[in-house]
């Protein structure tokens, strides 16, 4: 049990919300590929908060410190270490808050694991700034995946219920260039409505969660393996790893359990020369094994379980009701903000999978 | 990339469809465990084959032989290995099968990953018959989880669109004993309309899945471990090394993602000097970490890729568009055989889990 | 802590000396790489008992019956799994032996980690049998090595103190051919010494160990990585998994502590258009990666803790002390059997490491 | 092939000799365990240069900077990170040897596995340097060992040929109060000799290597497991992590290769209610599992490879012989500053051991 995770790369993820530093470790990337600090910059902000009217108005410098594994912009071949020193730190918001567990966090399994001794300011490990230093990791492989041709993006489906429209992209030849750059949804005018209903739930001191999908295009067929060495497993463990996911499936998951199989089996073809299927419903995956289609995934994401409404929790110490009102800043939903990580947290896995081919 | 699973057991599960046999190892196993073979007979016949109108009418012998780890009844210590040798198999069904994939299936990823060298005959390693050893192992693990007092029970929540009614187990206090014996819905008119659907499917020479919902009750509080430590990600990776699963999630998971915060938190409350969720929406999990609560799952079967209608393929030696029809037996669904597996799954995950607390 | 070796391959081992039957089971190799079964039971007739007047009169049939991951004569690419039924097994030489440990044997310590439930018949999954599926897997592993160009071959430094004559093979071009067929030495005058040191020992009722050396040449530059991937400690981890190793070195090893670093640094050279080092004190290997040069190591083996003579140890149930004298057949010295064991381990090792390249 | 150690616990060690900082995260530790900060810089001073005749004059400050998991003196539960920036760093020393690699040194096969992009100046993640992370890991692991009742201590056996006297502890009840305080010997007047040989090689351009004997006692029987589950692989492991190690062996080890069986095997006797050896030529490990007594280790270090003598090599960009001398402050001898490294990874060693329990 860690918050480690790989194969043939090693990813550690380090810190807590309010500790000195949050961080990575990343173990067993080849030297010579090129790291572009910029980049990865570009995509640390799309997960920062502080940039949008839906979400916390915390602002955080999530701006990476790399203390190994990169020589003059390349990997050296050694483990990566890179941290993030907390600037905007404000423990007294959370310090009444070690006695009596917020509902739909993590307080109150965090005492009964660790007994009273975990680092509870902020959610501590838990908190959903860890996902700052798994963006690094994920940037880092991305841009790596990027240059043999492999492209991931994610975008919003639907937030509290508002679906965009249309809800998927092409899952044969998905255009990412149809993803709206500020609020990630495919038609602006849902987008727009989705914001609304993230500011009512804001007002309301309410929150609203929704679902993801997320696309792999360019991957080779091959890919992956039988059983539990099966792209499935490999991708949920890392997309599992994200604070808040509760849900993952892939191509037509769940919908495609409503189908007959024939329906649902994607037919083979040739197209120049090369075996595809003419439909995806697979979510590029067979076996386990990626099929050389996209792959496909959508992710469900709780609502925000951080809400300024009184809600009902207890006294660990006097093991008695008692009313909890959390005060703080808060993002009334953090799906905006995941669609990055769920980026990163697939291109770690597909990257480990493809130095493990 | 492997068919082995765990942190602190290890699981490796070999053989093909129609190789010599088919069994597993499972290392890591404390001393002193007692095992009830017939008991264990019991749990395997739940998925064997041959016994349901609904199915295909191969009969096979599940019956394992144990070649190590046990000792008058208890296990020793040592790895536990287990085969059952395959004995009915007709190779000759799927000889022309090497060149032109089923759809759907893995034919197509294995002839890309193996180039050629795989077991094509019954879709080898990728077959659902590999599920029998894993039955093995979580059958082994089911009973060890039940003398801690951790039951774990699977049911059929839909088939090809007919859904149970209720459709789910009560969350917070799940009655086990509601589950029907032969067929396991809730409801036994609603399974007769699942039987229905199946059979339809088999007379169109088509298939159907289904939502199968797996619950863990008794397992205590403090299990699991952040990110990718997390309880969520350690049964995916178990669950998604079932062929055929395309979908997984807990508590409220993706119906969760429509609603409020206020709606999808559990309260906490105590009872009788523990303190416990008022509601289950977490699925008995917060932060990675169990809550004391039941496991909650839902797990997307996809319909059966081998229907007996025509398909399109393609020709590996000609690169050519190929027509296909699948001759043999199949099941038209595997939702009802794949509850017992889904079960299995969890168990060897949370039993696992549990040896590494 | 299991039995299971592997970072890229996953190997497993099981069985206990009288249980049913022995075997492993071998994850994670490519497909299409050829098996000769029959230079396979050559390589497992090394190891097998009974041949010499030098080792133990039971004969033992080792022959694999292979269960999955073969398909004519090449991998699939599925697991691999052999077994080999145990016949000639004679329980009532050790059923006292329960109560009252063998000194230097595993039985003491059995008992204290599986409280009374181990296998104690014959040392269980403890005995030296168990090294036969560990030679399945090495002679598999050894032919892999082989088809790239890279051989394994151990043999005895000394046994009970007599040395070879010389005592190493030349380690930058070791000439494989000098090893003698039936005794694996150099010289044949000093392996009739060392007979004789067996003979000795037996009519003593006594043991010797020894020391081998095992040569690993061909291997290409850059395998391995620095600290804890280093090849000295992956080595270790499969050559300290034979039982009655109890010391390892790399070339020059323990001799080369008390060598100035003038003598014992390898200069460097251009040989033909490729870097190689004049000497290869370093044993093949700086910073934990190959150096191109043979990988060198030697391997201390216990004198066989069975012997026939009294000996004192005690009673579990009564905690008191307790002569005891082993009846039944041991061998006085398992180093010439422990030979291929070790080019089994380093195989498999050696060849772990490259699929990680 | 990583610099990640560890079962239960993940150890990932980071930096590059004069790279931005080092620093190690350590994950899988239970919360609740103390830290003594002070007790842990007295443990990390004794690997730190600087302060001897014997060794290099550079003086860096191996201070540890806690980035997470530790809070008021605990740890939280929360994966360990500590990073040391790198101060007294100059890399115009090494500025040459990226075409010309030091014999004995990793540059060669560090050239060759990672293609020119390794970080060449100091040896980067070859270096010795790298062992103060592991001596915060191991110190940390040595403290809660401590906690338990399990101390460690090492001590030099011999340096260059020159051998302490008594050359060992005593393996039933080691006394390490035996062992001199500011260098590490039993025997003062051997100790002098010892740092004699080390300013002769000093004066002579040279160097000189040793041998360590560590001492793990206090430990409980039945830590460890069979084969590659074994005590004896686990710490092999862990201490040919250590830059510079080449041999190790357990009790009699290489010399017990030389003894009779009955000379070999450890009787066993009834102690206090409690069953030890009478002696303890096992070295405390009987089938890979502890037998309670106290675990006993001889390491090899090989002679400091960073000599100031013209040697011989060659240029990678000419591909022809060339002439190196070595410029810079090196240790003579790392010897005495490799015994608390020694210690350190046994410390890691055992602890993840334990949590395996």
């Amino acid at each position: 049990m860690s918050s480690t995770y790989g194969d043939n790369l090693k990813l550690s993820i380090f810190g807590q919300s309010h500790g000195t530093a949050i961080g990575m470790t990343l173990d067993g990337i080849p030297a010579g590929l090129k790291v572009d600090t910029e980049k990865l910059q570009e995509f640390l902000n799309r997960r920062a908060p502080g940039q949008h009217d839906y979400d916390t108005p915390r602002k955080e410098e999530d701006r990476p410190e790399f203390l190994s594994g990169l020589l003059n912009g390349y990997t050296c071949g050694a483990p990566i270490a890179a941290v993030i020193y907390n600037t905007n730190t404000r423990s007294v918001d959370y310090s009444n808050l070690q006695d009596c567990p917020r509902p739909g966090h993590a307080d109150f399994t965090a005492q009964i694991k660790y007994g009273g001794y975990q680092d509870a300011a902020g959610g501590g490990h838990f908190s959903g700034r860890l996902t700052a230093p798994l963006c690094i990791a994920g940037g880092l492989c991305k841009q790596w995946l990027e240059d043999r041709g492999i492209q991931i993006a994610a975008h919003i489906v639907s937030i509290g219920g508002i679906a965009d429209d249309p809800v998927y992209l092409d899952w044969v030849n998905p255009d990412f260039s149809a993803i709206c750059r500020d609020f990630p949804v495919l038609n602006s005018e849902a987008g727009k409505k989705m914001r609304q209903k993230i500011a009512e739930a804001r007002k309301n001191r309410d929150s609203v969660g929704g679902i993801i999908e997320c696309i792999v295009k360019g991957i080779p067929a091959g890919i992956g393996g039988p059983m539990f060495g099966g792209m499935e497993g490999k991708l949920a463990q890392a997309i599992y790893g994200i604070p808040a996911v509760k849900g993952l499936d892939f191509g037509s998951g769940f919908s495609g359990s409503y189908l007959l199989g024939s329906e649902n089996n994607d037919d083979f073809t040739v197209n120049d020369g090369k075996i595809t299927t003419v439909t995806n419903q697979a979510g590029g995956i067979l076996g386990g094994i990626t099929t050389g289609m996209p792959i496909v995934m959508q992710v469900a994401v709780k609502p925000t379980p951080s809400i300024a409404a009184k809600q009902q929790s207890v006294s660990f110490k006097e093991m008695t009701q008692k009313q909890l009102q959390i005060v703080g800043r808060h993002d009334p939903c953090i799906v905006p903000r995941a669609v990055p990580v769920v980026e990163a947290a697939a291109a770690v896995a597909i990257f480990d999978a493809l130095l493990g081919n």
